[in-house]
């Protein structure tokens, strides 16, 4: 198979971030040609620099900071302005348009940087103490305010970076897992793997900048979720640092003991303490890759198609389909899409040992193309694949051109599919609209199960006069129509505090009332990531 | 492929149980030749006949009476002796002596039956008002104590018995999903898929006796689980009956909004409520299927040969490996070994399509060759494929003829199989050698995992002076050693009382401490299944 390639994600080095612009600064995000139209070429702004932004005095009481630092070293609890700007919320729109424009009222009142679970431990008795809010910090790449607690009746925030503690721990290449602490970030996860002739499989949008950590508390899905899984099925077993103790779970991959305590934890968001360490399947490298690309007449035609590769398989490592308008502005050359001047297009990626792609990848484009699909062989596929992680640094220019640029994301049965994208797609449309600012609504599949898949939404539009009032009314009628139609609020962005209202309507309030009687466990005083998810 | 066979499991009619024997007593069990000299000849004794066994009064209030009859109508409130004997305790071979003996002072004081989750909500309000313990019931065969709570600061037991509640409620063919009322039977749920063409893919031992409801409260596993899965991963969705009303979960395949508190609920063993209803995962019936034999020379290779099919794949839908003295005690004709007078029996089963069997069964049969394994053909994957579900008959004319015979299992890493395996028959055959009662301990893989698989002990002894306390030695001195391996207490079998002490060191003070808290949200009055799981 000529078409196969070699290079993978480990190529990336890990990218130094600086709020608010995704990636290094040194190596900033350019429009393509067709995301330039939507500018309309109209001026830029930069929007405030936040190296040159005032920040809130700290309100951290004198003792407590002298405790952190009793307890972790001077050099490790930071209140100066530079790096509580650098943690302060995450990297949602509406976190980045309140950055440019010089607001951090939401700042951390100190970042610690502890080196070690016990640290940690001594971290959230010392809050518990003096009555702040803890919040774990790996990547801060959160677009839902996972980062951004309340502070009522609290003395102060504390950021608590993991950071320092990237330790790949173990190997154990017999059963196939690594044990990594919470600190590292993904890429760096996977660089430490790829030395000992593994993966892990996991690459979400965010993989340049997001951590083990915050995939955990957050259940992650990443892009080779079909092949891979998702990130809380990765997890054989954590640690978790709570103000009352350590929990430790994960005796066995499954069990009949009781419930599976590990999915208490997994995206729990930081509310009941802090993930210090987890235990996560890993996969030899691939022998091979192969990527392609397929077009289908119609969205409905992919889903169909989609479906039938989820539910009979064979399962690519990659699965996905974009809709009839994020197809058109991705793909505007339409000799891309087989000389055809419509239609959506659809990934494949096949990922394993020879034998296994050769015949994964065959019986699946039988399938697809039995399906109707017209193959595209692998140059988009292989454009895809290399430009997978760019998307979020186009955000950064839009917005300098005056252009609101936003994501949200949800998961249903299949059986709903249809109905869901018509009606998040029509309450996008029509809160914009009337807030005079008319969208452009792209969606597509990017996980599917036996039984249902995600829809991905990417909204753009022109700035009106109050871009964040005009998200926040859309993003609103966006939860009620996902709510209405009985889905999840989300896919793998997480709660936050953004999803909080549609959450504690999607498990009822019996369901609430357990996670509150949990965190009240090992957590009494209240001081865990304070409004996050509850 | 010639091999190929259609019959499958729907064909069993659902079995009529009747306690203490397994199965219906007009077919009963029959012992094999090999089993045979396991007796030494000696005399039968059947036991005490349960029919005419005298129960203890019922302690259940004249108002709590009065109170179910009016809810439920007088046809659905039992407290005659014949319904009350047949739903004391569960088929472990402690719960079956007792029955022989005539001890059934477990006995609940009244059974009843609701018809629909409107009904189970108003008996566990009742049961709450009147401080009643409360014991859902499916299919009753539970082997580790769960369907006998603790009485103590109680006036009472009160089994609730799901059978009326027995729908299949929807098929969803577009998402591959059917939703059961909990009270169906195992066997009753396939036949009513089967009409529809599909099929659940659930087969455990029990499955001739037990139900759905049972399945997700003790997070089940079927001889089919690589395949099909765990039940706990076919869960889609679930309704839970709680003192304080209903829970209701289940709005996506998967999603990232806050933990899964599917999972919670699934393995909770009715100490949350009562499962009254839960949305499965569906299948087509499979065009095809092959059942194979495959002798490896020890253990050990047969299970690195499991390992690399588990995590290189391809999956087989069934996947097993007997020991050196399983093997030997099940295919005593040496020349269903391919001549080899001692060896592993391995059984590999596929089901789906043709095109996808043939290459599964291609490519696991160079896998297994390339590890070292003799092909047996079809004839020894056939035998076991037909009487998977015989194992429990054994138990009843062994019984009779005084020999002791009971199962445990287990579930840890890959890494730590081969140690846990040692560590339990050591600990088995030390302790029953104690008593005077060296016994055969017998052992195989059943379920295979990414990273670990289960180990299902099987253990044969002469019956000594006292039984059931030799026995509650050996079983105290195996969970001993699989703790001490770090290993999980059950695979399969769940946690009731038998396993409590072990299950609250495997998942620590704060732990059980969550969970603890999690009930008395539901159930502030401690009366669902009081002593099991806590």
């Amino acid at each position: 198979m000529s078409d196969e390639t070699a290079t993978d994600e480990t190529d990336l080095a890990t990218v130094r971030m600086h709020r608010p612009r995704w990636g290094d600064p040194d190596n900033p995000g350019h429009l393509p040609d067709a995301a330039q139209a939507l500018t309309a070429g109209g001026s830029t702004d930069r929007g405030v620099d936040p190296d040159h932004i005032p920040v809130p005095e700290s309100t951290i009481p004198d003792a407590a900071r002298t405790a952190l630092t009793e307890l972790l070293g001077a050099d490790h609890v930071v209140v100066d302005t530079g790096e509580r700007v650098q943690h302060t919320r995450g990297f949602s729109t509406p976190d980045l348009l309140r950055l440019r424009a010089g607001d951090v009222s939401a700042a951390p009142d100190v970042v610690v940087f502890p080196g070690s679970h016990d640290e940690v431990l001594g971290i959230l008795a010392l809050c518990t103490d003096h009555r702040l809010a803890a919040v774990p910090f790996t990547g801060g790449t959160s677009v839902v305010g996972g980062l951004e607690p309340e502070r009522s009746g609290l003395d102060g925030v504390v950021c608590i970076d993991l950071r320092r503690m990237n330790r790949l721990v173990e190997v154990d290449e017999i059963s196939r897992t690594a044990t990594f602490e919470a600190g590292i970030r993904g890429t760096d996860a996977e660089m430490g793997l790829r030395e000992r002739g593994f993966t892990l499989g996991h690459f979400p949008q965010s993989y340049e900048g997001a951590g083990i950590g915050g995939y955990a508390a957050t259940r992650s899905a990443g892009q080779s979720s079909a092949g891979y899984g998702r990130f809380d099925e990765m997890v054989e077993g954590l640690v978790l640092a709570t103000p009352r103790g350590t929990i430790e779970l994960g005796t066995a991959p499954k069990s009949a003991a009781g419930p599976d305590l590990r999915q208490l934890v997994l995206g729990s968001e930081g509310v009941l303490g802090v993930i210090t360490r987890v235990r996560l399947r890993i996969h030899p490298l691939p022998a091979v890759r192969v990527f392609e690309g397929w077009r289908f007449a119609s969205f409905d035609d992919g889903a169909r198609a989609l479906r039938r590769l989820a539910q009979d398989g064979p399962l690519p490592t990659v699965l996905r389909l974009s809709d009839e308008v994020e197809t058109a502005l991705n793909l505007a050359d339409p000799d891309r899409l087989g000389g055809e001047s419509s239609g959506c297009l659809a990934i494949t990626g096949f990922e394993g040992g020879p034998d296994d792609v050769r015949w994964r990848r065959a019986a699946a484009a039988a399938l697809l193309t039995d399906c109707g699909a017209t193959p595209l062989g692998t140059e988009p596929g292989e454009s895809w694949r290399t430009g997978r992680f760019r998307a979020p640094y186009l955000r950064d220019p839009l917005l300098d051109a005056g252009v609101l640029v936003e994501t949200l994301e949800t998961v249903t049965f299949w059986s709903g599919l249809a109905d869901l994208k018509a009606s998040v797609t029509g309450a996008l449309t029509d809160a914009l609209t009337a807030s005079g600012t008319p969208p452009l609504v792209m969606c597509h599949i990017s996980h599917v199960y036996h039984s249902g898949a995600s829809l991905y939404f990417t909204v753009v539009a022109p700035f009106g006069e109050d871009p964040l009032a005009d998200w926040a009314a859309a993003k609103s009628a966006a939860n009620a129509a996902i709510r209405a139609a009985g889905a999840s609020i989300t896919h793998h962005h997480a709660v936050g505090r953004d999803h909080r209202a549609a959450y504690h309507d999607e498990i009822g309030a019996l369901g609430v009332e357990l996670l509150n009687a949990a965190k009240r466990v090992v957590d009494p005083a209240g001081v865990c990531n304070p409004g996050i998810l509850l």
